[in-house]
Order: C-alpha cells, then structure tokens, then sequence
C-alpha cells in the first residue's frame, strides 16, 4: 500500500484527491493537513466524504508527513516551493497541484506570479507532469509540477500536431479559446465566483495575460522544438467543473496534405484516458465530468485551411486530481488507471 | 457473473443503470433494448460511456433477453406490465423501475395512472421495493416494483417513527414538501423541462395530486399498521439531480417525551446506504450526488411540538438506478452495496 | 422631484435601488455612499448601470445625505441603527431595507441579532412596512422598517385568512416552507454562496431558528390579533432572484365553508402589485423576476382539510429594494407604482 | 400611435416582443397571431405578462394583420417568405426577425436553409436590418430582414475595423468564437435544450457549418468592400439569455500603427446602445441582460500582433425583439430608444 498525505485538503483539488484516493484500492491515506481546521473531521467539511473517510486534518509539519511515500500538495502557489524541500530530502515523492515547478524559467515565474521563487536549484530537479507528454521523464522523477488544468487541455489538443518533425501549421499564430467552469477559481470566497454573480453569464477574463499562456508555450515548444506563439483567452462559464478548448491553427501546404482525423487517432490509440472522437463530433464538458478522459475532436470547417480542435476535460479531474493520481500510479508502477475507473457522471 | 438485460435504454434511469452496471463486478449486460435505436452503439447516444460500453441496443424482445437472468424496466409506466409476464415465465427475474407494479390497489392504479392495470394477477405476486423497509420480502420476489423517487425519500424520511407500536405524532397530518431536480422529469422533450423555461426559476407542481402520493401512503400505512394521511406537495429545483424531503409531523406527548435523534441513529444503525447525520446537521443534495446514499437529518425548532424531517437522495441513483442495483444484489445474493461504492460528485 | 440617497450602496439591494430610481420619473438621485468604494463610479462595480448612472460613491455622512428628501438604508442590521437619528431629526424620510426598525420588541431583536438595540426610542417611532398591509400607517412615518423578503411573502399568503373576524385555520399550527435564490444572502464573499457549492444542489437552511420567525409572527399576530405560531423553513435555491413560500393551513369548519379562491380575489382586488391567479395555478418565481408583483395561488389538495397556499416574489424587488421605492411613492404621494411598472424578464 | 401585429407569438423572440411593446409609449399592440392557440389569452401562456398584456392569441391571417401598420415575424424561416409579399402589397411595413430576407442570394438561401426561396422578387426589396450598419438604407424599407443574433454580435465587433479605406488586418483571416444562451435555440422542445443536457455543461455546435456563417461573411463584406473570410464556431453556454463574441483578428503594419481604443471609441461615439468599455474591461453578458444595449471591449494581449475583441449582447434584445424594436422606432421616425430604456438587469 502506497502511503499517501496531502497538503491542503480544504480546496476543491484537495477535496477531489480524497475522493479518487478514497476507492484507489493500493492507497493508504496517512494524513491530510490543514492549519486552520487541525483535529476537524475532513467529512465534517465535506459531507459527501462520510462514510467513508474518517480522518482528521492535522498541522502541515515534516511530522504529519514523514511516514508517507508521496504528498501532495493541493495548493495556492508558493506553498509548496516553501515545503517541498525537506519532504524529497527525505525521500518522499512530491506531486504538487500547485504552480511552484511548472514553469523552468524563475524570471518568468517572477513576472507571472509577482513573487521570486524560492527553491531555483530544487526546480531544476522537478519534472513537468503532463502524463501523455512527458511520461517517461517522469517516472523516475522525486517531485513533480503537475500541469495546470488549461494547459492540460490545450496541450493535448495540439500535441499531434506539433510533435511532428516538419511543422503541419504556422505555429507563430496558434489561438486556445478556453472556458471553464467556476470550480477552476478553487474554494476562496471571492465576490467574482459569488453564484449571484457567475451564474446566468458569461464572460472572459485574463485576456491581457494569464498565468497559464508560459506554461502553455512552455510546454508546446518542448513538443515542436521551434518557437511556438500563442493567444490565450480564458472564460468563466456558469457551470462547476469542465473545460472546453477550442483551438484554432492555420494549416500550411503540408498541413493541408494529411488527414488530421487519422493522425490524431493514430497518435493516441494506446492512451487510456484520450479518447479521439469520430469525425464530425461535437465533446461536451458533461461527457467527462468527475473522470480523467480527454475527449477531443478535429473539424476543418468548410474545408478551409483553418483547423479547429476541440478538447474537454474534467478541471478538476484530468485538470489536476485525477493527473495527480495518474502521476502517481505512475511513480509507483501501477496501472495509469487504477482508481480512475469511475464513469462520467451525466447528467 | 449475472446476465442483466435493460429495456429502454434511452432515458435517464437507463443510462444511470448502464454507468453503475459497467463497474459492476458481478455482471455482465447482455442486451439493452430500445425500438428506434435498434443496432445503433449505446455510446453514440450517450458519449459519456464512451470506451467503457460497448454494447448496441437491440428490439425489446424475448428473443434479446431471454438469456438474462435478470432485467430491468426503465420505461414509462404501461411497458413493463406488457412485457413483464413473458419474463417472469421463463424464470427471469424482473425490476421494474417504473410504476406498474407499486400501487397493490388496481383501481388506484387506473384513477393515477389513467389507463386499466392489464396484469392484475401479477401485481399480486410483484413486491414493493424500497429495500431498507422491503428488504425481506424482496430477497425472493420474482418481480419488483422498485419505489419511486418521491416516496423512496418521504418514506425513508419518516420509517423511524412510523415503525413503533405506538404513535409519536399525527398520523393523519403530516407534510411532506418534496424539492426535485429536472432529470426527475425524465429525457423527453417537453417545454417544461427546457433549460431556458425551469432554469433560474423555481416552482412547485402537482399540487392538486400527485401520482407519488397514493405510493407514499401505501407504503407508510404499510410501516405503521395505523391510517396515514399525507400532503405532498412537489416542486422543481433548476438542477439536475436530487431530492430534498423536508418533512413536517406534529409530535404527540410520547413522541414529545422521546430522544428523535437517537431513535433515528439506532434504527438506521446497520444501513450502508443510510447516513444519519449529527443534530443541527443540514443535508443538501450535492453530499449524495451520483450516490445510493440518503442522508438524513431530523430537527425540533424552538423546541416546540412539530418536527421537521430532512431527507436528501439523487433522484436516479438511490431514487432509481442504484436502489435497482442494491436490489439486484439482494436478489442475487450479493453484498447490497456492490458496484455501488462510488463517492458522490461534489462539487 | 424627490432628492433621494442610499446608504450602502455596493450590495444587491443597493444596486437595485440604482436600477429602478434611475428611471423613476419623480427622483434625482444626490447621493450613494459607500466608505470603502469614496470617488469611484457606482458604474465601475456595477457595469450594467453604465451610461445610465454617472454618480460616484460618497462617504456616508449627513453631509452627504442632508440635501435629501428621502434616505435609503440597503445596509446590513446594526447601520441604520447608528445613522437614521440623526437623519430623522433633520426631516429626512429614511427607508431602512435592513433589520433595526422591524421587530418591535428590543429583547427580541438583540437575541436573534446577537446585538443589543442602541436606539429603542426611535424604535417606537418606526413603523413596519409591508405596504398592502400596513398602507395606511406607513403614509405618515418618518422611518420606515422595511418587512424582509421572507416575511413579505409569507404575510401576503396568509393576509386575507388571517384577517377575518373568525379564524379559518389553526393559527397555532401554521408551515411556510420558503425558498429563496442566492441573491438573498447578499453580495458578501462567503464560501456557501459561491457558484461551486451553491449551483447544482439545494438544502435548507436556519431550521432551528431564522431570524425572519419573529418578525413573520409579528406581523400574523397584528393581523389576525390572535396568536399566531409559525414552523417557518428557508431553502436555499440554485437560482440569483425568487421567492417561492409554500404555505400549508389546516382549515376549522368556519375554513372549509368558505370559497378560499373567492376570498383571495376579493381581498386583494384593489392591489396593483398582487395577482391572486386563477384556481389551479402553479406560480413560478420566473413569472415576477424583476418586478415588484407577487403572484398568489390557492390550493386544497384532495378536497382535504389542508390548503396549501403559493406565493412568488422577487426576494431583491417586492422583497426589498422596489416595496422600498413603493414605500418612497407612498410617503410622498405619488402613484404607487410610479417607476414600478416593468414586466417581468423571462425567460 | 403605431398599430403592431405579431406573427409567431408563442416563442421567446415572440414573448419577449410583448414584454417591450407594453410599455412603449406609442405603439398599439392590435393582433399576435398563433395557430395552435387561437382563442388563448397570451398570459396563459406567459405568465409573466399577466396585469399588463390582455390580448388572445389570433389566427396568423390577413384579416388579423391588415389594421396594422407594422408586422413583426418571430417565426421559424419559410414563414415570414409565405406571408410577407401579401403585407407589403397591403402598404404594411414589415420586419422578419426570422432569417428569409437575410442573405441577398437566393442559392445560399437554399443551401444553408434547405428550402428554396420562394419570394427572390421580394427579397430584393427587402433590406438588411442591422441599425448600427444599415440605419440609412433601413429608414424606407418597407421590409427589413432583422440581423441574426450571432451576426449583430460579430458585425458590430468588427465593423469599426472593416468600415476603413484601408484594411488594417488580414480580412481573410478573422475567427469569431461566439458563446450563446439556450434561448437562442428557441421555445421549442428539443432533447438537447432540456436543462438536464444543457445544463453544468458547455459544448460548440455547428463548427462544421453554421447557418449564420454566410449571414456574417455577407455583412462583413459590405462594411468593408473588400473579400472577408471567417471561422466561426458557436457554442452553447448554459444560461438562458445573452451572447459573447470572443474575435480574433490579425493586424497588419498599418491595423499596429493606430490606437484602436480610439478608433473604436470614436466610431461609435453616437451611438446609443452601443457601449466601448475602458481599455482593459472584460463585459459580462449579465451587463446587458434585458437591455438593448452591445458592450465592447478591445485588447491586444501581450502587444502581439492579434487583437481581440470582445462583444456582449442579450441574444432576445439587440439580438433580436430588441433590435427589432429599435428597427421599428427608425421606420416610423421615433428616436431609436424608445420603449428600449430598461436598464439591464444584474444580478
């Protein structure tokens, strides 16, 4: 049994780990830490977890942690580039939820997240953790950034076509229109996620930058191993959890030659959790919620040189606590999918 | 390994039966019917069984199910009582989720139901299924006629106290004002149930009587052996899933001079599905969603002499599909909560 | 025109208030104070407003206010109490759409307020107001209690039963299950009002206690001028806007000879805002969203010795902010509905 | 007064007609036509109107229509084309906010519409109605042929880009990502518009192919004169009213070279209904809902040569009874934003 402890348990992706690991029939789960609701019963929180998980949140120390194999942090950033340290010196792995080990670059980590990072040696030991991306990078790897839950889907939208060795498009000119439920803004009271004023409307937010367009860049640059730019545009829909990218890129001549529908299934035909629609469909959010697969379809409207991509995921599943536990099968040897088996929940 | 055959495979209820059956350990979905979508892939209907169901529906007829050992009816009311004999004959046992084989009375049937009950000798042999107050007389029925959503809820809700030799309240006054999402108006296309005509609105309906409320007082004059009288009052909720209960009764001198908590808490003791919640609890519908569980909580304001009762289940798990499982598992002699085990979706 | 401000102006009743003055042909708006939001534009947090109203926020000072006529209090309890004095004594007509003026007993409102009552005298000078039931005494007040948004609902079911010379029902034994969406918890950041915990699922809520009980008692006992007790139940619905009170009364001999639906006709035939709807009817809160009606319904289930009354309200119109601009109208003689006249948005 | 009869009464674009035509101070509502619902009063159907609306549903015939001055047409496409010729000749004016005299191309017509036009003659009398860019030619029309929902949406983000000498990005190169409520899928009972589908759910639709394609394209060309191609992918947000457009653009060295905040400022600076936020807003659709009025916004994310552009409208007001209201106002020589001042409702 894998010895499991989670850092920040009162969120939406701490909640959600508790779920998954809950049923994952190799976990142990030692501790859940919380400063502020230390001796509280998780479930009196969570009511949907009674019955089933009895344990206590506990002070976030080395002490509560120490006889875990792998903690992971559910947390706002910074959080865990203050604690991650000590955890992999003493052997534990790490899988951070969180932002800390995503980006490589500590500038571009400043500018983005308004603070230094604290830990740029331990970063350089992190390993992104986007599964279908960087698998085999990760297995042996003793702390993971787990990728945010846009930069999962649209990087999973783009994946065949930019890890092929001539470029299919014009990669300078690459447009992620991305909406996302509510639950992406996690569990702190703010007026903006209030459901008076989120629900019955729609709009976009971070149009002028988003902490997710590096990332996002980052990670398509590391597939193409050319420069790769991109316009972001995240949305806040009036639903709780699921995200829809819309992608849309500019085929070139070679680009225009392949069937993009056949590269994409060729591509992910032995990913578990990517499930490449036929031709023509149409994913919905609701078709994933509380799983860990990606649904994505490709449409060449009108048959012009303008391609789109569609991608759903689960925010909270495949966008971040399902990947976690992916990541940490992973880790650990076991199937990618173990404790992921759950269907979607529709309606 | 069971051989399980759906009929009407294409509303709520079906595909709910076909999410939880998938996982199920002990079975096996031989056939799952459906007229106009005779050969078509289940999941073409349903995207989010995508990778996990395989099947194709096929005619609802003998020839489909005859190799099963048991099938379920999740159909309109009028499709089982035609079918179900041919069934039950061939040694088949059957679970209908519908309301054919609820009410014991025929004439009560046709004054709700509108048309003639056309098996009045099967009825007879049909059992009542609400298993936590069923459950014996269920273990060898050939043919179950699983409670409704409603009064799964509003009879859960008030066993406690109708069960006891003596009267604790008014048995001839009690309110049930029951709160449903809108999948409990199934998947047919009506204006009603739109999104833009029941979202961000909110009403009550069936006022004058509902086809639920014969069903409740059937069953809990069945539990308290006394007349039982009931308003039942329902109304829609712009969610999806869920039933709230909220139960008022007039409490007697001996219901007065008892402790309602623990009543509840010890009646309930050994019931996996039936989570009694601490006093001044507040269940909502979101701690159970995509669960068999209900969660109950019981309150005396200002401690004057009417209780009031809080019951919340999902409508299509333990007010439909899951209770159908937990019957099936009863059936055939399996741990009720087999297949069954999921934590609920929250958020 | 009438010179009116508003105290508080950066929550839902406030910006209500802005709504419908804006196009009040009888009031110039002078001033909209707000201490946290001083020289900013009301339009910049509320972006709907603009082009409509340039007004900027002002510190909530008799400075600011004494050029008024009329003084709106859209504040939480406690405020009102500390600044309606001062107000008062300068001639200034205040309206307080908050708590501090409607319970006529001090103790009472310091147990179910937590606080004490700082100005008892001016207490005694304050009336209540629920227009259609306390007109009259409202035309020559100078500070006005506005009822809450429960309580206006409930009172207007129970009005015309409740004010015969004889009762019709058993007044000791009255149910108002109510429900009520989201906006009526205010635009404070809380974690049970955002969209993640509050969309997709419903409860109830203050079942042992509501501070709204007393204030309803009080307002039944002036009417029936009998006792009146009261199990009152709030809901929390996943919609913005909308009260739904379902009411049940157990109706005496002298109940059940009378014609309810005639009664209800009658009593409110003269009333502008209140629409009793034809027998049968299921009134929807989508049906007055936005306006100041309530619509009525009347029902005896079953021919039973239970009726059941519906009532829909906007919770921030009828049940704040435009009873509150009807107050204004009444107090300075103007046509009830002066500014009142929108229709409902639905969908 | 202007005499008004309503073809098609019984939809949303229908009933949202009769909420803004009963409190415009200069119009006469003398028929609404429904075949199904002859007889009818229109508030049984919407009781939304009741107190406000008297007025029973006709039968769609010549005979009801004639004492009007103006027709509007809240019909499926294929009706207004049977019925409008016979009103024109009657010196009635008319306005179809259904889609037969949108597109000036009769081939198009058939192929997007799949019927064939039966009134080409007709159709080159009618004109284009999208006020903000037709105003002029619109003024003497006898039949207006109202711009879809969609296309008012994109037109008017695009139009002070495209209405310049000179192109000042790539017009070949244009991608409209447009979110829209349900109810722009109408009143009609479909599968995917219950609220138990499109509810906690978002998807795009149509992104092979979209009716409103060639509408767009055909009304971009004519702003600009020069060929115009976009990509657009419409898709389905669960909320009921309101539209944002997401546009994409690619500015060449002269679209750099300019401050398009100005440009846009500027260009719309007369226009009544037509907000330009400050530079760096994001407009929520909750901000125009109910009202007439389109809020803009322009950014240019990371100083990249993509602009985005950003619109919200309410898809039943400017996009459609509002917009036709507006239309009707011009027609008969009214200022534009009479009957049109509601202020949007938020929350």
């Amino acid at each position: 049994m894998i010895k499991v402890g989670i850092v920040g348990g009162t969120g939406y992706t701490g909640s959600e780990l508790l779920r998954l690991l809950a049923l994952h029939p190799q976990v142990e789960l030692k501790a859940i830490t919380s400063r502020a609701e230390v001796d509280q019963p998780v479930s009196d929180m969570f009511p949907a977890l009674r019955k089933k998980v009895n344990i206590r949140f506990t002070e976030p120390t080395l002490e509560s942690l120490k006889a875990c194999d792998v903690v992971f942090f559910a947390t706002p950033h910074g959080v865990a580039m203050a604690q991650a340290a000590e955890l992999v010196q003493h052997g534990i792995r790490v899988i951070d939820l969180g932002a800390d080990f995503r980006l490589q670059n500590t500038e571009e980590f400043a500018k983005w997240y308004g603070m230094p990072h604290s830990e740029p040696e331990l970063l350089k030991q992190a390993q992104y953790g986007l599964v279908e991306a960087t698998r085999e990078k990760m297995k042996n790897a003793r702390l993971i950034g787990l990728a945010g839950c846009y930069p999962t889907s649209v990087q999973l939208g783009l994946k065949p076509l930019l890890t092929q060795d001539e470029a299919l498009i014009d990669e300078q000119n690459i447009i992620a229109d991305c909406k996302s439920g509510v639950s992406g803004a996690g569990r702190k009271a703010t007026v903006g996620s209030l459901f008076s004023e989120a629900s019955e409307s729609f709009k976009a937010y971070g149009v002028s930058g988003h902490r997710h367009l590096p990332e996002i860049e980052q990670g398509l640059r590391a597939m193409s191993g050319r420069p790769v730019q991109l316009t972001f545009t995240p949305h806040l829909v009036p639903m709780v959890r699921g995200i829809l990218a819309t992608i849309y890129v500019k085929l070139n001549d070679k680009g225009k030659s392949i069937d993009l529908q056949a590269l994409y299934e060729q591509h992910y035909n032995n990913e578990y959790f990517i499930d490449v629609m036929p031709k023509g469909s149409l994913p919905e959010t609701k078709s994933v919620r509380g799983s860990n697969y990606a649904r994505i379809a490709v449409h060449q409207p009108q048959g012009r040189d303008t391609a789109v991509i569609l991608v759903v995921i689960d925010n909270l599943v495949k966008g971040a606590s399902g990947q976690a536990v992916q990541a940490m099968n992973l880790l650990f040897d076991l199937p990618e999918h173990m404790g992921l088996e759950q269907l979607p929940l529709a309606p």
